[in-house]
């Protein structure tokens, strides 16, 4: 690909030394991606455990001096610190620096990133992967691999800047896909968003339930586990999805409480057709998904 | 143990060659922890199958035939299918044999079990372990080895039948547990049985979210994959489940949506502190449960 020894060539500063961050400068770095890897982070120790794993090369807390190095910037704080990052970085990239970012939610990223000097590239990004616990700590450089990397490109990115995001996607393993902002808002709300409410509404729930009989943790097995996995994510990261989200969310909401009103019906009227209907039709289609 | 020589020479018949069947069929004769196990199932290739693999030393479609030669009878059928079987079984067994069942749902079928002939022991049963695919396909004798094997005595069982019970659920790998039937459906409604119709729920909203976006499958992970992964359970099972515990169920449904309704509440509020409140209790307690 012609943008590859372009990317090669590149200083990418990382902002924000997490789970998504830690991983991704963790990537670029052990594959030998591009020239030099940047971590910028509020935390010393952060940037020191990337130091001593050889995830970066230089570390620092200022955000200024790292974005004003790079070729690349990739914003991977949650949702809410980009917008409040992305006014900041804007006097210090450099002319024809990729300003991207990791976060969940996209829509009002990629609006802020409209408001970015005319001389950068904006290119809001996504990569469709994680796990529950946070922090460098959690960090894997092989987080990535094979998973979709969402980009949504704004109209005034250019072909470029694109080709340089999917460059970048591609050499820590991703498969790049281009999503526009709205589409991946609303798309990602049912199959990411919506399942951490469900999962936070279920913990809640039992935790109401454990009141009465404290005994029940003890009986929790694997089903329960796994569907109140995405509870235990990071609760910075999750209030930041919620916020900058809402409505999308709250639709997707709507529409889960009419299934599940329907499903408190059928059991409740204990008609044995209907009920088996139902739970077939999810059951059969969730088992042809081959997740 | 006491009861272990006793159990050692046991003749037990596994009713039901399904995940759950099978899989005890599989751990009694590949840990020979009894003298004989003969496999009772309506499906012939299920015989087969248990024939071949050495988990069964005689198969046979007859319940009758079944029941008439075990010292401990074993119910692995749905539990509505049991309700039916009970009274079936009853004029076929030996006097002292042990009855037991592996069904998810214990009140209903205690409740049946005090009707069987005086001569025999009844004794409820629920190991806590399971996996979404179902028959004896999915089955694997170490599926119980390390989990919670529930028993639900009745008034009418004898301590030696009791410890009979345990012995077998320790000679398959898992770890006995004494409950209530009451208890256990109330207990087992918040961590497995409304799990289920979380994910179903799920799975069903998101079906309707697909009608619009066809491609959002495309961006299903991990955090999805989990939420939903017990929609993809037997519909026999949950169907049964569903129509065996019906009133717990629907309180712990009910509590569930208090819980949803006050989430899709702050988020629809956007204040920053209440909301955060909210997420980070759930969050720390699923973390604080290692599971």
């Amino acid at each position: 690909m012609s943008e590859e020894p372009d990317f090669a060539g590149a200083c990418v500063a990382v902002v924000g030394l997490g789970l998504m961050g830690g991983s991704l400068a963790g990537a670029l770095a052990t594959r030998r991606a591009c020239r030099r890897v940047v971590g910028v982070s509020r935390r010393p120790e952060s940037l020191r455990a990337a130091l001593e794993r050889g995830w970066i090369h230089h570390g620092t807390t200022d955000l200024a001096e790292g974005a004003a190095q790079a070729d690349i910037v990739v914003l991977a704080t949650p949702p809410r610190v980009i917008l409040r990052q992305l006014p900041e970085l804007g006097p210090h990239l450099q002319a024809g620096a990729l300003v991207m970012d990791l976060a969940s939610t996209k829509a009002r990223i990629v609006q802020a990133m409209e408001h970015l000097p005319a001389h950068v590239q904006p290119l809001g990004g996504h990569p469709m992967c994680g796990k529950e616990q946070a922090g460098i700590g959690a960090a894997q450089p092989d987080l990535f691999a094979g998973r979709p990397f969402l980009l949504s490109p704004l109209p005034r990115t250019s072909p470029q800047a694109l080709a340089r995001g999917k460059a970048l996607a591609q050499a820590v393993g991703a498969v790049p896909m281009v999503l526009d902002a709205a589409d991946h808002d609303r798309m990602v709300a049912w199959v990411s968003h919506l399942p951490h409410t469900v999962a936070l509404s279920l913990m809640g729930a039992v935790m109401a339930g454990a009141q009465q009989d404290p005994d029940l943790w003890s009986l929790a097995a694997s089903g329960f586990r796994d569907t109140t996995r995405l509870a235990a994510s990071d609760p910075d990261m999750m209030l930041d999805i919620f916020l900058t989200n809402q409505e999308n969310i709250l639709h997707t909401m709507k529409v889960f409480r009419q299934q599940f009103d329907q499903l408190y019906a059928l059991i409740e009227a204990g008609g044995e057709a209907a009920l088996r209907e139902h739970i077939e039709a999810a059951s059969r289609r969730r088992r042809e998904l081959n997740l």
